[in-house]
């Protein structure tokens, strides 16, 4: 999508022990909403015969952009969260995450409640690198009985593993911009 | 404000254990876009001559709804992060919260390329407890040399200390929902 991809060339940094890509002037800390509504337009056309009834995705930083979504495509939005002690006697769909950024492992947590049996759902995150938390996502889709209809990321990683994953096992993947390498401090879009 | 009330009525439920009201159908794990749209336009209504240009929300749950209000408020959002050792050479403002709900305390931070000085700043949250998130946004905000204009808050409860003290230091605060007490199950609004 060349409003993102022009906007990552402008505005992202390379963080290169460790191929990071900051993008925290318009995605991931501070927002661009105006940016996030036309992604979120491109979106809802890739997506139109999906029939999407619900965006989920993860705290924190997906929330922002699946919000924006959930404005455009006109259905809830719920976000999965981390999982803590807290309220225990609810009933949850809980699945086991691993960390490539920071090297550990954590639980992300759906109330029972929020997705049914028969949901059509979008899974909307701001990176994928390895799809670890993606992963994580589906499975608490399956475990309702549920249907991933589609993934959408606004920023994939194409020389680390997800999205070829994801599109092996069968799962309907756009990728708004899918950056293939960092050369020479410069990057370069597939 | 009405509408919020309603469904905080509607969908709230109490967990007597801790003084929780669960909102998690609307605001805080599953989110009512539509509501929040409403909030931000009631907000920008009560702030109109505030001459906001920035707002500024904390990571995970009030993220959701400051994306709506950089919408309607046609600024940007920028959220503090709970801080990680990650990306350590960036330039920050840190600030130390004490976390009422679990008991511990996380440093809250923003780059500092992200606030400037003379800002005018509207900070959101979902819920208004003891203040300390709120209080470290603060922080942070004039740590900046910017300003804190006002702070939107979607429930305030006003059983705890958070608003009466944010009252006393003269910040121009918005609870759209505040909470008396509870009493027999029941919410009781101021």
């Amino acid at each position: 999508m060349k409003i993102l991809e022009d906007k990552i060339l402008k505005e992202g940094t390379i963080i290169t022990e460790g191929n990071i890509l900051r993008v925290d002037t318009f995605l991931n800390h501070q927002v661009d909403v105006e940016l996030l509504e036309a992604m979120a337009e491109d979106a809802k056309e890739y997506f139109k015969n999906d029939e999407i009834n619900k965006i989920l995705t993860v705290e924190a930083s997906g929330i922002a952009i699946a919000t924006v979504f959930a404005q455009v495509f006109q259905v809830p939005l719920v976000f999965a969260k981390k999982n803590r002690a807290q309220n225990l006697e609810e009933e949850k769909y809980v699945s086991t995450v691993k960390s490539y950024t920071y090297k550990n492992e954590y639980d992300i947590a759906v109330a029972k409640k929020l997705i049914d049996e028969g949901d059509k759902v979008l899974i909307v995150d701001d990176f994928l690198a390895e799809g670890n938390a993606v992963y994580g996502l589906i499975d608490i889709v399956e475990q309702a009985g549920a249907e991933v209809v589609g993934i959408d990321i606004a920023v994939e990683k194409g020389f680390q593993n997800g999205g070829q994953n994801l599109r092996a096992d069968g799962y309907k993947l756009y990728s708004q911009s899918i950056i293939e390498k960092f050369e020479d401090g410069q990057i370069i879009f597939r």
